[in-house]
């Protein structure tokens, strides 16, 4: 008898222990282990969602595509208006989420694109870079002055190479640019986000993505970022460890196989 | 005799004066007279045509509307994406311009409009933005590659607000910095500005423009920038008198009454 209450003891507990490691997708969501990340698809927020996922968070992907992982997918139609993509998110994440909120709204949607004033792709790229960072970033800070909980994370993706001129890459730069000032504004009283949110950017200068690998084969590795850096350093400003100050634009630099997290001087 | 002689001396240098002084709308267009205002049509892109075309310039508006004191009208449609106005304008200049060059491209085209994150207007307004001073912005680094003479400037106009956070106008923040990266961006080598260019921007923080004494008209006006005060600098560093170091973002203040132009710190 006494077997067996420890028997059925110890499955309770396993039973709750899986709830809270593996929260099932209905309305069961609990504020403080649920986040978003926009980009979900992309190398970045793929690695992410795998690294949050581990340790037991809900995660819902924002992209055009549906990461796998990911407890819920919020679908994006590429031809959409900015304003009609932004609504549509909203509108989905209302329905998934009803009136509880997320830890972080974590945006590393984005891309890459060259071209300076002489080339003939510069408009078509710069648009791109645009709809890329600008959009997803603008998308994002509103969804966090919607669904951001009270001392939440914002975390937006600029880079480094904005923080000056980048002639080649006139798109990329303008884009990541806009970038950096959106974090400024939001940190600011009266943006719109919650109480005691943070905004902050992570400003790297190459992630080590297959893609970038396979394009830049010859490149030193070792002055590139590993996605699970970005990932870790995520969770631990969403549970509220070492998050740099809010507004920050968080310079992330990696030599010879270490990396470092500076926030930028204003 | 000699007085016959004397009058059509006169009347030929009279002639050759006023030719140069108002060139004609042929193809007898000579580099240094003609420059390119983007939003020839807004308060401060028709003071600058009027002050420059007193002066003797030959000027070509860029805009939705035509400016009747321009040379030359290259009409824009607001509903064509970024990529087809950027062609569009690009093809209608090389029809005007042939292989002539200009002195200078001033981009004054611009706007406002406020919104914070939490604001139902931000993704409408931070739309409106961009499409307002970044498109106009990349399309005149775009025809500065093409149609700027040698040691031509090319001016933005960016906003003193936007060199910090913009909270309750998040839109006209980030579009605003893109400018500001943009100009950084276009005075370093290899940008693909023709040979000795100048690009600037201008940071101004209020006009003195119709729309904002009727929009603000118990505001201290002493503290708004006259239009004049703009187009005579405009007009010094198209003729390279006093021009600002290339990239340099040029805060504008007006202070008592008092103008200032001062290159911000990188």
């Amino acid at each position: 008898m006494l077997l067996v209450s420890l028997f059925i003891l110890v499955a309770l507990s396993s039973l709750l222990l899986s709830l809270s490691i593996f929260p099932c997708s209905c309305t069961c969501i609990t504020m403080s282990q649920h986040i978003l990340v926009y980009g979900g698809r992309g190398a970045l927020g793929t690695a992410i969602i795998s690294y949050f996922k581990l340790r037991g968070f809900v995660i819902t992907s924002i992209d055009l595509f549906a990461n796998d992982e990911a407890n819920h997918n919020v679908l994006l139609q590429a031809q959409d208006s900015w304003e009609d993509q932004s609504n549509k998110i909203s509108a989905a994440l209302a329905e998934k989420l009803g009136e509880s909120k997320v830890a972080a709204v974590l945006c590393v949607a984005g891309g890459w694109a060259g071209g300076n004033a002489a080339s003939a792709d510069l408009i078509k790229n710069a648009d791109l870079m645009i709809k890329q960072s600008v959009w997803s970033s603008v998308i994002a800070a509103r969804v966090a002055s919607q669904f951001l909980a009270p001392n939440g994370l914002l975390a937006l993706t600029g880079a480094r190479a904005a923080l000056n001129g980048t002639a080649g890459m006139i798109g990329y730069g303008i884009a990541k640019a806009a970038v950096h000032q959106l974090t400024r504004s939001l940190a600011q009283p009266g943006s719109g986000l919650p109480e005691g949110a943070t905004a902050v950017a992570i400003l790297p200068v190459t992630l080590d993505t297959p893609m970038n690998r396979k394009f830049m084969p010859d490149a030193d590795f070792s002055s590139w970022t590993p996605l699970d850096e970005i990932s870790s350093h995520f969770l631990d400003w969403t549970t509220g460890k070492q998050r740099p100050s809010n507004g920050a634009l968080v310079e992330v630099v990696t030599a010879g196989g270490v990396t470092t997290f500076t926030e930028a001087a204003h």
